[in-house]
C-alpha cells in the first residue's frame, strides 16, 4: 500500500496549497499586505492541525514544524499576488482540490487523534476540526462571521468524513487503509453533491454566495 | 459528603446546558445553519474548560472527551430549533442557572488548576477563563466585541469566585469543601446582585440591554 | 555579561508595561469597563508569549504563572483609567518602548523555542508571534482586522529579529549574547525607520492612521 500513501502525499501537498490559496485570495481581496497575505494563507493551511495538535498534546505542532506547510503558504502568496488572473482562471481546479482537501484533512487528523490513543469522541470533534479549524481562523482575522458555521454542507462533510474513521476502526469490517478510502471518497462526494445540487443544512437564513469559501 | 459532589454533577450538568443554551441561542437569532448552531453550543459550554485544560497541560481536555459537554450541546440545540417558544419561556430559569453555571465553573476551575500544582495567579486566571471563556469565543465567533469585556459585574463576580477558592485553599481556615461551597455562594449572590440592580463596573460607557449574555 | 541580563530585565518589564498600555488605550477608546480595559492589557502584554508556549509545550504559560505581566496589566489600567492624560502626553516614549518591547519579545521569543530543543522554522514562526500575537488577539477581541496584517513593517520587522537569532544560532560566528544584542538593534532599527518614513509592505491598499498600533 505503498502507493497508496504516496499518492496521499501528494493529495495532502495539493490541499495544502489549494487551503493557502483561499487564504491569500480572501486576504487580497481585503487589502492585506504581503505579510498579512501570507499569514492569512498559513493560517488556513495549517491552523486546524495546529488546534488539533494542541489538543493531543502534539507539540509543536506539525504545521509549524514541517517545511511545506509554510513552503506552500509562501507560493500561495507569491501566485495571489503576483499572478492574479491565473488564480482566478484555476476556480474550478481550487474547488475540486478543496474539496479533496478537507476530506483528507477530516481523515487523516481523526486518524492522528486515534493513534495518540484519544477516544472515538475527541477523533471525531478534532478531525473536523482539522479539516476546517483554519477557515475559522481566517474568518476571524477577516473579522467576519465563519463561512462554514451559516450555510452548506461543508464542516459536515468534514464530520462524516471522521465519523466513518472512527467507526471504521472501531467495527474492523475492512483494513485501516479501505477505511481511509471509504471516509475520504463519502467526504468528498458529499462535499461535491452538496455544490451542486446547493445543499444547505437547515437553519440557515443566509444565502450568500461567497466563491472562496 | 459524597452528597455534595451528587449535587456538584447536577449543577455542573445544569450549568453546561444552560450556557449551551445561551450559545444556540444567539446562534440562532444570527441565523447560522443547524451545524453553526451546535458548533456555538458547544463552544460557550465547554470552550472556557478547553483554553484552561490546554494551559495546565490536561490533554485532551476534558470538555472534548467527556460525553455531556457534546451531549447537552446536541441536547440545547434540539430545544432551540425545535421548541423555540419554551426557550423563551424559560428565560427566567436560564439566568438562574447561568449564574449558577458562572460560579461552579470558576470554582471548579481553579481547583482543578490548584491540584495540577500551580500557583495562585494561575488558578485565579484560568478559574475566571473557564467561566467565561466559552461566552468569549461565543462573541467572536458571531463577530462581536465580548459582551463580558463592556459591562456588568460578571466576569469580575467569576474573578471573585476563583480568588477565594486560591485564598481558602492557602488560608485553610475551613475545609475544602466549604471553601468551594462559599466561593460558589459568593459569586453567585454577587452576580445575581449585579442583575437585580444594575451594577456595572466604572469605565464602561455602554448600556445595551442584551438578554442572552 | 549579568548586566546585560540585567539590561534585559529592565527592557522586558518596560516592553510589557508600553504592550499593556496599548491593550488599556484601545480598550478604554471602545468603551470598555474596568475588567475589559485591564483583559486588554494583559492580552497584549502576553498573548503572544502564552501562544507561544502552547505550542512548545511549555505550561502554565509564563504568562499567566508569572506575576509581573499582571502586575504591569493593572498599572497600566490604573493610569488609562486614573491618569489618561499622562498616557496621551507619553506618546513619543511609548512608541520607542512598543518599538524596544517587539524586538525584546521577538528574540527572547525565538531563544525560548530553541533552548526547548525545536527546529528553526518553529523558532522564526514563534518567536514572531511572541511579539505580535498579543496584539493580533487584542484586535480579535476589538472586533477588527488586526492592524499587523494589514500595514507597515511591524510583524516584518520581529521576524526579521527571529531570523537573525535562528541564523545567528546556527552560524556561530558570533556568541549568543551578541547575536542576540544584533538582532534587537536590527529589529528595532528596521521598526523605528519604517515609522520614520511611512515604509509599507507591497500590497495593503490601506492607510489608515492609527496611533495605538
Amino acid at each position: 500500500m505503498d502507493k497508496l500513501h504516496s499518492l496521499y502525499t501528494v493529495l495532502d501537498l495539493a490541499g495544502t496549497f489549494v487551503f493557502a490559496i483561499s487564504g491569500a485570495t480572501a486576504a487580497r481581496q481585503r487589502g492585506l499586505d504581503l505579510f498579512g497575505i501570507c499569514t492569512l494563507a498559513f493560517t488556513v493551511a495549517c491552523g486546524g492541525g495546529i488546534i488539533r495538535d494542541l489538543c493531543i498534546g502534539a507539540v509543536p505542532p506539525a504545521g509549524l514544524a514541517t517545511w511545506y506547510y509554510l513552503a506552500a503558504s509562501i507560493a500561495a502568496t507569491g501566485l495571489t499576488v503576483g499572478l492574479y488572473p491565473v488564480v482566478q482562471r484555476i476556480n474550478h481546479p481550487v474547488i475540486l482540490f478543496d474539496a479533496l482537501g478537507l476530506s483528507l484533512f477530516a481523515v487523516t487528523g481523526a486518524e492522528k487523534v486515534l493513534s495518540y490513543g484519544h477516544n472515538a469522541q475527541v477523533a471525531v470533534l478534532l478531525g473536523t476540526t482539522s479539516a476546517v479549524g483554519g477557515g475559522v481562523l481566517r474568518d476571524i482575522l477577516l473579522n467576519r462571521v465563519p463561512v462554514i458555521l451559516e450555510k452548506e454542507i461543508y464542516a459536515s462533510a468534514a464530520l462524516l468524513g471522521a465519523l466513518l474513521v472512527v467507526l471504521g476502526n472501531y467495527l474492523k469490517w475492512v483494513s485501516a487503509d479501505w477505511v481511509s478510502i471509504l471516509a475520504i471518497a463519502t467526504c468528498f462526494t458529499v462535499r461535491m453533491l452538496a455544490l451542486r445540487y446547493h445543499w444547505n443544512l437547515p437553519g440557515s437564513t443566509r444565502n450568500r454566495v461567497d466563491p472562496d469559501e
